[in-house]
């Protein structure tokens, strides 16, 4: 009955919550499930995901990993639906290798941004959609997304600006959905830096309503300045969708 | 510039509220829209909906008519929207013909009933959805469904037992979309008693859980007793869909 690695698979609607990373004072994800897990376990329990999410941002796929005593995993998904809100969703509760870590053994991520691209109200979207009703131009913003693509240096598209560590990753995909009048972004990478989605996504937007060139894009990469992209998009728009792994997929 | 009538067209996420009607104390739909218009015309206000609905229960379109002195359309559904909470959206303000009446009026309504049939958890959808992880017989629910339609004496799916007018109506359209683990239950008809969509709807989830035959539902019309009848099904899984009129056709 030694430790056991636990690996979560859980959605959240963020709106509520001051983000993800537990913090002294204030709500937040981590540090609501952290409560529920050490009740259960009657002793402090400490989760890792697979990365924060800023206040307001939601998830459908976040993956969290922790150490814990054994306890059958049917049990502990009983135990933490019933002790969470339900604004916090858990999908599942599997056993880990156990060196697995949510975040460190990450290879690939993949957001969602959602746009209500409409006059309209958007009443029952308004907590997980920016409204957007200007005109856009697709073809633009597609030639913007496509010089995004690739193994690229994002500093210029990163909100620490102490970042010491290398701010090269690939962006795997990004495009853009158009269901009707909501407009989904989804970006893949095998990592993103700190505001790299709102930032793409902002900076793209631009280019849409025609206050940037999708020519200016590659002129970001080469400099690598923050103040040349565009404006963090909205923390409500954004969804992590789907976290990946070596030997594994979750959803 | 003398008295008009006007007609709106709104949808509202009935979560923070306590129904349509407006109440002495506490917030309601059409409380909060008077008071918005009230402000507007700088003198009291008060609106018809087509119908009320319950708390917990939404709309995508609802209408609502008023007697107010001239202003714009585009000045008035401006103010509105300034005015109104997210969860109340306006869709359109028009001048509607003098005697226009949004409930008086109405000819056809289309409810929209939700579950969520899965033991995941449905964190985006928990204000709209009921969930219900069991499986269910759709083949028996479809044949229940199907012996409600057709104008007949709903006495026994009203809540209401003080209910002294006619309890006849004629249900057009009683059908299951399944879009993956959402149901979708869509009511039509020319008008529906108090909680009448509820109870049908609970009604024919007793016959898919199999607590309840189909065969049983003819009886419950030639009786009229409500307590043979359903459980009355949770208000958030309700939405109130499209309301049609005479000569027009909204949404």
């Amino acid at each position: 009955m030694g430790e056991r690695t636990y690996r979560l698979i859980l959605s959240y609607d963020g709106t509520r919550y001051r983000g993800w990373q537990r913090l002294p004072k204030g709500m937040t994800i981590q540090g609501r499930i952290e409560e529920a897990l050490s009740e259960i376990f009657a002793r402090p329990i400490e989760i890792d995901g697979s990365g924060r999410t800023d206040a307001g941002v939601h998830a459908l796929g976040q993956v969290a990993s922790f150490h814990a005593p054994y306890m059958p995993t049917e049990k502990l998904l009983a135990q933490l639906r019933h002790k969470l809100p339900d604004d916090i969703g858990i999908h599942s509760v599997e056993f880990a290798p156990e060196r697995f870590h949510a975040r460190l053994s990450a290879t690939e991520k993949t957001y969602c941004y959602r746009i209500w691209n409409s006059v309209e109200p958007d009443v029952f979207g308004r907590h997980y959609r920016v409204q957007m009703p200007q005109e856009l131009d697709f073809a633009a913003m597609e030639q913007a997304m496509s010089l995004c693509v690739g193994q690229r240096d994002f500093a210029a598209f990163c909100s620490n600006p102490k970042m010491k560590k290398s701010t090269v990753r690939t962006l795997k995909r990004f495009d853009l959905e158009r269901k009707g009048q909501e407009l989904c972004f989804n970006l893949t990478a095998d990592g993103f830096l700190y505001n790299m989605v709102r930032i793409l996504v902002g900076t793209v937007l631009e280019v849409g309503l025609g206050s940037r060139s999708a020519e200016s894009i590659p002129h970001l990469f080469t400099k690598g300045v923050r103040a040349d992209a565009g404006e963090t998009a909205p923390a409500k728009g954004l969804c992590l969708m789907e976290v990946r792994y070596e030997h594994s997929d979750f959803r």
